[in-house]
């Protein structure tokens, strides 16, 4: 692995462990084992760090979502597992989502986070949207149900559910018995559609 | 208004302004316009005031969230109503419902706020679930609805728009209209029931 992604995901086990605020290059480069003027050269400033993280959270969990079920064969399954894997308690989901429900707190009071975190958002509803569009052609999730929405709502209900289980509102077992009701609600029934 | 009230009101604007770290008794009582010794007079230490700060918020939710629609002769209507009153762009609602994120978001780096969090959680849920039930009686809602799993998952959608609302990843219009089709999802269509 290369210099910059060990700096990456240095910054964000800082960030899931002391917040944005506590994301500084000094801590930061002891936390990664290196230089100052590496992180430096690499993201410029602080700024740079910050938006690179957001970043590397945001692909990352694109790598920890991929799943078993074959995407061609059984779309809907594909779907259901790439969104019930955003609530999972291993280290790295753990720490990936705690970033980014604080990057999405921080960016309420720092508006310099919006536009790349917005970007990033609308990634992954696009990405989720595309997921049920299959799933549609394959005839698991009902022609009429507005897949744009769909993902918006369930992609938000993450959000929801995930802040509330790490923050210790809700148990995961309960998150994701909801998430799957959610799922349901906004796709019906894998079944009735077989 | 009592000096006690005073001093909660210019909690939660500091929460929204600043987040809970800039929440400190001597910033709290120059923006409250007190002396430090009146809010350790009322709160006791910073921790008694962030808890009461917590509580304040969410009663204020409470009566924020009352609505036209009659209860009695409209359930499902003053339901709806109830939740959508959380996604407006009033001053006080942008204000409660960004400190109330705030803590959310704090809660996972600090467990002291946890357990009144998962308390206050569960009362606007057992509100809501409370709500969907005299809608059930009302007959519409159908009776098949598990009421507090909806209500569960109503409250943290409310959680997730509302964050991608204050953080700039969603127009306020979108939100409320994706919120209007979780209320479709989870209790079916209001004209299909009557």
């Amino acid at each position: 692995m290369s210099r910059r992604t060990d700096i990456l995901e240095a910054a964000v086990r800082v960030v899931a462990q002391r917040g944005i605020r506590g994301l500084r290059v000094e801590e930061l480069a002891q936390e990664a084992g290196v230089s100052t003027a590496l992180i430096y050269y690499h993201f410029r400033d602080r700024a740079g760090v910050v938006s690179s993280t957001l970043e590397f959270i945001s692909t990352r969990a694109e790598q920890y979502t991929e799943v078993d079920a074959d995407p061609e064969a059984d779309p809907r399954g594909h779907l259901e597992q790439t969104l019930l894997r955003e609530l999972q308690d291993t280290p790295m989901i753990v720490e990936n989502s705690t970033a980014w429900g604080e990057l999405r707190a921080s960016a309420i009071f720092q508006p310099e986070l919006r536009e790349q975190l917005r970007a990033a958002t609308a990634r992954w509803t696009d990405y989720i949207d595309e997921l049920i569009r299959t799933a549609q052609q394959h005839g698991s999730v009902p022609p009429e149900v507005d897949s744009g929405e769909a993902a918006e709502r369930l992609t938000a209900a993450i959000e929801g559910l995930s802040m509330r289980w790490l923050s210790g509102s809700l148990e995961l077992d309960r998150a994701r018995k909801l998430l799957r009701g959610n799922l349901i609600a906004e796709l019906g029934s894998p079944g009735e559609q077989r």
